[in-house]
């Protein structure tokens, strides 16, 4: 195939929160297509966020590659549109990775640990993704016991997480951003592998400013703070720069 | 010290919601001693169960010596009193234990697993001792991570938290008692030893009749079904029959 042909959507395959995935006329390959909404509190606080579809769709096309070239198999293939990505068909593992560098969110309202502290070692933590049930905390012997994912999957989705974490830590700093914590997504090709699938973007990341903690990301929508669009901005200005 | 030798009680070195804990006069011993208080959902609710204390003090201290034949250590000692235990001076590790057998409580809630599905393969899942956070659920990378273990405790607590499991799970069908799950506590001696400290009984474990999936535990208490005291009773009556 071509690496600039357009490629044709097939049926509506799945719609998240941000995002639609649909068929192509090639079995092991998909659509992703990029959406504006946003929601907080799983889905309790909804909005339209301008541009911001396009906007986390070309920070995760600059991210993508990188990490591809860090050794982290991934299941992008190539833009397509200013909202559309072409990617490779995954089965996506129902288990989010959690990464955290410093508390913030949930993890410092739970343990009662005030946010921007530090973590002396990172932290892995593991959810059901499920909407249904507001994506509830685990860990890898529930998911191993209720069938989520196999032990060799955990243990490379771990490792993976690790490895994302060992490049996007620099990688933002260099940029003038702390890398707070990330939420990513695995899934597995039809061979078994595992790669990263989903976005790496302000809506799965937490990014403050590494000279004023300023918050440019997700958070200034669920915590109403103003300046959500310029905040996505700045971020995919300072990753493309 | 002579095995029947009254202990003097010293200051009160810690009240937790159902056992207060006393120095002695060996600074490597502590006296234990098990009130009738019962609470659930964190304090929320309070009530007194006739006898409770003395119950759980004799379920105790029918399973510590069995366990410890089985290699497990533990900080139990001896039987002093109808409601006291003369117990080895642990520092308590502030992460809580839960070995679950099969789905129930806020397990089944949070991931919507129906009550009574038995599990595949066993779940230990940890929580940090905390009553002002409600015990909230974390993993082992958290209680690393902010310094509430440290690694060879949580191997060493996990081993002895699944061998617990091996020894209990058929000791409690003997008795004709499905073991569905159960909360263990962990504590280090002066010589940095993990040894299982805290109470087994009906406050700790979800006790179901194997032929009639009676709850025989404070459940009983917890979701007002009445009968507490006669189900706590039955208890220790089918471990020391």
């Amino acid at each position: 195939m071509n690496e600039t042909q357009p490629v044709t959507r097939g049926e509506l395959r799945y719609e998240g929160k941000a995002k639609r995935v649909y068929a192509t006329p090639d079995p092991e390959q998909y659509i992703v297509e990029y959406k504006d909404d946003a929601t907080a509190f799983n889905g309790v606080k909804k909005a339209q966020i301008a541009g911001k579809g396009a906007i986390n769709n070309a920070i995760t096309v600059a991210i993508y590659p990188r990490l591809e070239a860090a050794g982290i198999p991934t299941h992008f293939i190539r833009q397509l549109s200013e909202r559309e990505q072409l990617v490779r068909a995954v089965s996506i593992v129902p288990v989010e990775v959690i990464v955290r560098n410093v508390a913030a969110g949930s993890f410092s309202k739970r343990l009662g640990i005030e946010e921007g502290t530090p973590l002396p070692r990172p932290v892995v933590e593991y959810c059901y993704k499920s909407d249904a049930l507001s994506d509830p905390l685990i860990n890898t012997d529930t998911a191993l016991s209720l069938g989520w994912a196999t032990e060799p999957q955990l243990i490379k989705i771990r490792e993976l997480a690790l490895k994302v974490r060992g490049f996007l830590t620099p990688f933002f700093e260099q940029r003038g951003v702390r890398l707070i914590d990330f939420k990513l997504e695995f899934g597995t090709l039809a061979s078994g592998e595992v790669v990263l699938a989903d976005e790496i973007s302000p809506d799965t990341c937490r990014f403050w400013d590494a000279a004023t903690n300023e918050k440019l990301d997700k958070d200034r929508f669920r915590r109403d703070l103003g300046g959500v669009e310029d905040a996505y901005s700045e971020m995919l200005r300072r990753i493309t720069a």
